[in-house]
């Protein structure tokens, strides 16, 4: 990378950054303008068009460098933890810090997967699905799930992956110091993948026991 | 009720609805004001204070309402089904197509949840907390769950509702002509709520080996 690519990409961030940091009270993305972004990041709208064609634009590559930095640390966590093997409790543990740290992108995530633009909604979705998805390969490793239908597996990470996403939310409205909170949280929320771990190992064979007791 | 006290329900009501309405296009409730509300709803300001403080006091009413009948909603539905019986298709058929129906409502509730005031969040928080409390003692009444601590029902009625919840903000993404994708989505909340109610069967049984093989 030259020097003038190396600056071209720090303006970029510096705009990603600023964008975030006016979101941080609360306000949605929508209703921050092109201009207060390049205020805030101390450059001049011109320099804005150099990186994004307008604000939608910019937007999507909040998108695309949250889940890019995330399938990357699950993918991390996955060859760590070898084919068929899932460390519930350690996998948890890390994502919640890690959305933590990344407080102000998952916070982005979470409120405009519903009260964002269209394209930002999608964008978001498309990205879950792929989270979804990659779990779903992940799954076929195990020998207890292997043999499930397609659709039940998508339907496990889909369960999977909205429950994960729920977490981050509630970790994100707990104020820093409370750290016995966002503790509990965490064991609870290895608890619930464990659950759900339990339900798909037994999906199969209880399908019929429970629709009879409980149609 | 007095015609008096009609009347002043129906412009209570009136002034809820335009509020929803102003919503409907995706603005999130913080950003509405005051005087848009009883512009939309044809009534002059000062009628608006006859009922609500402030704004805030009108989403907290918002909140009240679609959670009141939510929760009527759901105990109907468990004194038709039984103690100890949960009658999984039929009532998350049932919570869909209502859903859908008050659509405005859970879209409320679903955005601002996470993007709302925080006087409206906690509200929401508190609504989704005896909702999972409710659950936790419907719980008890089956056999398979009763010696479970209270620790774990709690657990297992947070990612109940919470997965309910994603159900919400789903299928109102949905177009209303979509007809087959929203019979998709019904089809796979059945198979999800059925698989949490799996693992919670054999939630105690099952902690050893999951911890063996999937620690």
């Amino acid at each position: 990378m030259t020097i003038r690519d190396e600056r071209k990409q720090q303006t970029r961030q510096t705009l990603l950054d600023a964008a975030l940091k006016l979101m941080s009270d609360g306000r949605s993305f929508v209703s921050i303008s092109l201009r207060e972004v390049t205020r805030e990041a101390g450059v001049v709208p011109t320099a804005f068009y150099r990186h994004f064609r307008d604000m939608d634009e910019l937007g999507l590559a909040l998108v695309d460098e949250v889940c890019l930095n995330l399938r990357r640390l699950l993918r991390d966590e996955r060859l760590k933890a070898g084919a068929g093997h899932i460390a519930i409790q350690s996998s948890v543990m890390m994502f919640l810090l890690y959305v933590r740290q990344e407080a102000r992108y998952f916070d982005f995530l979470a409120r405009e997967r519903l009260s964002g633009s269209v394209k930002i909604r999608e964008a978001i979705q498309r990205e879950i699905n792929h989270l979804a998805t990659d779990l779903t390969v992940d799954f076929r490793l195990f020998p207890e799930m292997q043999n499930l239908p397609s659709d039940d597996l998508n339907m496990i990470a889909n369960l999977v992956v909205n429950t994960a996403i729920n977490w981050c939310g509630e970790i994100l409205s707990l104020p820093a110091e409370q750290v016995r909170l966002q503790y509990e949280l965490s064991m609870r929320a290895v608890k619930q993948l464990r659950l759900i771990f339990v339900g798909a190992m037994h999906w199969r064979s209880d399908k019929g026991e429970i629709a009879k007791t409980a149609s």
